[in-house]
């Protein structure tokens, strides 16, 4: 099955070509190839990604995060076309290893933004599927830099605000953006520690009817929350504000602070100097996966970890010492 | 000079025994063995606390941070002296690999706690050195349980709060504590990202005189921001309140604070959950570390890292295809 080769692949320098004029369906077409796991895709993926990389990078790569029912779905919706209206090209890419998409779901991805789904000047890929957040966290970002080939200067990197993902969007995206609603602070209970501290900026979400004047006391107090957290390397103040999506107010607020943090970190130098560092993190975090996998992939190494993690509850064994005997276990295993 | 065994050097049943019956003197030299990187030492240091372990664990362990001027060793004298009136035994270790410390300045460490190290209760022990965090918090660990198995039943790790080491101590404590100062947030740019998240308890120190009413506002202010956090799988509320170390004001509420604390967590079973988490986890530190620099240890990745970092910036290669490259090279080396 790995040596299958399937019918209809153009040549590289097709999918290449399609991409940089900016054709949707070849677009999407080397999506497919680099999120595939056949072994004759993943050579094909490296030719094209390694051709477009000179030509990626010209955007704007917004991470947004929020639990469900935050209305992350409107408010993209609301905010894609809001963009495309001031004359941007839109790509909206998603991150989510713990749903395994059917082609159902594609179909529900691009239902539940129905209006921007429909205008050209969007392009809706859903959560590439895959084992691990290390794989997942690379077709995404894979797939961002042919988004950028193809011409969609402001790419939207969406999470669903619960696990693991919003660290690998927060460091493939240049501002990261957070959806919460007002109430007493129990919405926050579904959000992990750590993701407020990444915020650039909090969007207090629904504000709109009997939720205003809620919602402008939990921006008051978001805002003196942040108020004391320590800066951000960038030097950019995180900001709170309302919006409605569904009412599309406070939407264009949004943009422009996007707008002021862009000007801001290009004159500082942060932002190439944030995007070198991602790229070469980048590198790094995928070596270090894969030594994990090298090491942890063995059903020996498995099995001994299991028992030794007994024996170090019944205070049998320190860790320390189990650590040592594993790496001995291990580099015996390389001779 | 590694295999150099030092004259002087008891059984290790000696070391054991003297710990045991909490002879201080053999205490500390059962220490220094941990400390030690002679091969001899360390042959005789796993044997030590591999029959320490079963006594070991008997004490609640209390992080303590706080930038440089926030009065930590003041606040630890004086925290220190009322444990022991409650009739604590106390044990002080620090954490903090930047600083190779002389014997001059272990004399220092324990001048600045002149009172405490006098008293026969408190056992003061600085920072060991290192070159690496991992190893330093290994010999900070192994340190602790040899304090517990002399039966220290609270132990103290402080840490500068501007590194890295706050979260090795934060893996390796029950409770986490936080020292701050009044006055505009301005002190917070000195504490790390992700400090504030790991506090159970922040303490404004020096809230006496002048400083009083500012203070209590500043304690409101890190109240309100902490309430908004998402809770911690302790289930446990941080706590806000202020101090004044100096005139000994505030420090017995911190004490009821933690055993307020301590019998939530034994109640909802989070205490001993934690600690096997920790212990288990100390494990896979040290391997995952060990993993590091098994690959980052040889001078030619090295050198082929520095080359690929310099091609992923100019967007010559693709970051995903260098750490391929990598791997690659690195699985060569092995065979």
């Amino acid at each position: 099955m790995k040596n299958y080769k399937p019918k209809g692949r153009l040549t590289s320098s097709a999918y290449i070509d399609g991409v940089l004029k900016g054709d949707r369906v070849l677009l999407s077409r080397a999506i497919t190839i680099i999120e595939s796991s056949l072994e004759s895709d993943k050579l094909l993926a490296k030719n094209i990604i390694q051709t477009i990389l000179p030509h990626s990078g010209n955007s704007i790569r917004i991470g947004i995060t929020g639990v469900p029912g935050v209305g992350k779905s409107t408010f993209i919706e609301s905010f894609g076309k809001h963009l495309i209206k001031e004359g941007h090209r839109v790509a909206i890419l998603s991150i989510d290893p713990s749903s395994q998409r059917s082609k159902g779901s594609i179909l529900g991805d691009k239902t539940r933004m129905e209006e921007l789904a429909n205008l050209e000047e969007a392009y809706i890929r859903p959560s590439a599927s895959g084992d691990t957040l290390g794989g997942v966290a690379n077709k995404t970002g894979e797939t961002m830099l042919l988004c950028e080939a193809a011409g969609y200067n402001v790419v939207l990197i969406e999470t669903v605000g619960v696990g693991q993902s919003e660290t690998a969007v927060h460091g493939m995206t240049d501002f990261f953006l957070l959806l919460m609603l007002s109430g007493a602070g129990d919405e926050l209970q579904g959000i992990k520690k750590g993701i407020m501290e990444m915020a650039d900026m909090v969007v207090i979400n629904k504000a709109d009817g009997n939720n205003i004047s809620m919602s402008e006391m939990a921006r008051i107090q978001y805002q003196n929350a942040l108020h004391i957290f320590p800066l951000s390397e960038s030097g950019w103040s995180p900001v709170v504000s309302t919006a409605s999506a569904i009412k599309n107010i406070g939407i264009s607020n949004v943009w422009d602070e996007i707008k002021n943090f862009k000007r801001m970190v290009d004159e500082n130098g942060y932002f190439n100097k944030n995007r070198n560092y991602q790229q070469i993190q980048w590198m790094y975090n995928n070596i270090n996966e894969e030594l994990k996998q090298l090491f942890y992939g063995s059903k020996n190494i498995k099995n001994q970890l299991n028992d030794l993690e007994k024996k170090i509850i019944s205070n049998k064994i320190s860790p320390v010492k189990a650590a040592e005997i594993m790496i001995q276990e291990f580099k015996n295993s390389l001779n």
